[in-house]
């Protein structure tokens, strides 16, 4: 772990002013970009160049996992859907898929913890363990197990930047993993577990009553406090959040961006904060999910979503359908004329 | 005129019937995916087909006019710039040109009515006047000059999906042209001169007081009433204005989707939308303006903007932005698995 975060710096400066500079150079208003343009500036910082190119190609990771406290009756899904979503995203059939063909974004799909076997070649076998244990009566992943899962995401990280890969985004796939994600945003937030805990996949009012119980029981049973993260990865898991709170750490040390994709994803960069404060200058947030808990893990993590349309799907949808916002960012400064160049006279010499 | 009307009408309620039922089919929550759910559905109704084939290719039409208004001193940049912009994207140097390369969205360059002329062979010749009179002191527009610009706006469309174009992307350019889409809403909307004003490309406080009072005297002097869509074009302009309603007409007529940029486009589709309301139900909001117009434009139109970024720049930016998010919803609609084609088990059978 140690030499993971050793190799994560901070946003060059140097590239941020160039990039900023560069901005009111361009030919339109200035400011008249937005969010963009600030988006742009810190590419220009996590890679430390201006004007950055184009961060592509680019590659979208699903990590797969079970939860132990699915037993508890937190999501009327039966665990066998993780793995049966784990065939259909190799085969190309899940939303994630559609978006990613769309948007010219590749498709990892990484088995971190399923509970049964996907016997499939374009799947990356990976599994530290069948499943969690059950965060709500035991730790769900002992600590050599966090730190197995976490390795796995930042040496894949490394090895897709040293493939190409240009720009990574989150995906996630795991039964019940919006109940860990909500104790994982609960300790590092300090806010409740009513306030964080959502309907997932769209349950009903009684089972988001005791799915809200059993995640203010587990935080009250583990009470980790927020500056130990791998201590909240060990009591709560999952292991897909392990494996992205890596797969973070890992862009950062590479120096690409990462774009996040919904609450698990958050839950992940928050673990990825703790450890290192400077990994999010390397994270854009893709969208803002309908899960509760997202808006509050974006608020602490510092990051505005670029997308706001009530998704609420998780696979990292999200974060392939921001995929453009970010590439049209940085190719606007990066290709753009500037006034000088097209021969253009500004307001202030008119 | 009636010509044109004649051939819109509402949208095909058998194919979103389809598209909502295929939605509850495919592998994921039902809802998950949002608004991108709805936006499918909606594409189902317009192109009368389910699922819809994906709205491909792309074109983004930037028409740009000059302002007689600009003589009231409303903007601190010269009328030239207009031309000098036009030169600009047709080069390919300009925001909306990078985002388009990015987007795969082509982009054809219109000049409806600029005050110089630019020999450019790249650029569509369709000037019916060298801008418009000054709305501040007199009709900006004869009728036959807006039924001119409108057909110029209906024949391109007409022309675009002809050439194989399945999805038309509104784009302009014009120095002044937020002063006549702030009349134009307020036209259209009831609201009052405040409401709908704004900064356009960043002015001072006492250029937006003056503007302001522009607006406000020749909502006055005009008095045109929100039935007389051609009288209210006729009143205030712009060129691109009427053009720009006749290319939305044309995309309804084509039953092809309809992406909207911001404050212009807002204004142009509350008149196309007065002209013939179903016109409404082709058109796609891409982005919600920073300009204060565009969000009361919006409301009185009934969509919902897909990006808001505070995006401020015009030329079509917005539309080309929010491209892919609409290929997504529609690839999803049309190439996801079903629970039934995967093997999956959902939760009502678990």
């Amino acid at each position: 772990m140690e030499e993971f975060l050793a190799r994560i710096g901070p946003a060059d400066e140097q590239a941020m002013r160039a990039a900023t500079e560069r901005q009111l150079a361009l030919t339109k208003p200035a400011g008249s970009l937005g969010v963009l343009e600030e988006l742009s500036v810190r590419v220009a910082g996590m890679t430390a160049s201006c004007p950055p190119a184009v961060p592509s190609p680019a590659v979208v990771t699903v990590f797969a996992a079970d939860h132990g406290v699915h037993a508890q009756g937190v999501s009327p899904w039966p665990q066998a859907v993780t793995a049966a979503m784990l065939a259909n995203f190799a085969a190309g059939g899940a939303a994630v898929n559609a978006f990613a063909v769309n948007n010219r974004v590749d498709v990892r799909v990484v088995d971190v913890g399923v509970a049964s076997d996907v016997d499939r070649l374009d799947i990356v076998h990976a599994k530290v363990r069948p499943g969690t244990r059950d965060l709500a009566t035991e730790k769900a992943l002992s600590e050599e197990e966090v730190l197995a899962a976490v390795t796995v995401g930042f040496e894949l990280a490394d090895n897709l930047v040293r493939d190409g890969y240009r720009c990574l985004l989150t995906g996630d796939m795991g039964i019940a993993n919006t109940t860990a994600s909500a104790a994982l945003i609960a300790t590092f937030t300090g806010m409740t577990a009513e306030a964080v805990t959502g309907r997932g996949t769209g349950i009903d009012d009684a089972t988001l009553a005791h799915k809200t119980s059993v995640v203010r029981s587990a935080l009250a049973l583990h009470a980790v406090p927020a500056s130990d993260p791998l201590g909240a990865l060990s009591a709560y898991g999952g292991l897909e959040h392990a494996a992205l709170a890596g797969y973070i750490l890992g862009g950062a040390a590479n120096r690409v961006p990462v774009i996040l994709d919904g609450v698990i994803a958050g839950a992940a960069a928050l673990v990825a904060q703790a450890l290192h404060p400077a990994v999010i200058e390397y994270c854009v947030a893709g969208h803002r999910s309908a899960e509760p808990g997202h808006a509050v893990a974006l608020k602490t993590l510092g990051l505005q979503p670029l997308v706001d349309l009530d998704l609420r799907l998780g696979e990292g949808t999200g974060a392939v359908l921001a995929y453009p916002i970010l590439t049209c960012a940085v190719r606007a400064l990066a290709e753009m004329a500037t006034f000088e160049s097209a021969g253009i006279t500004a307001e202030d010499d008119a």
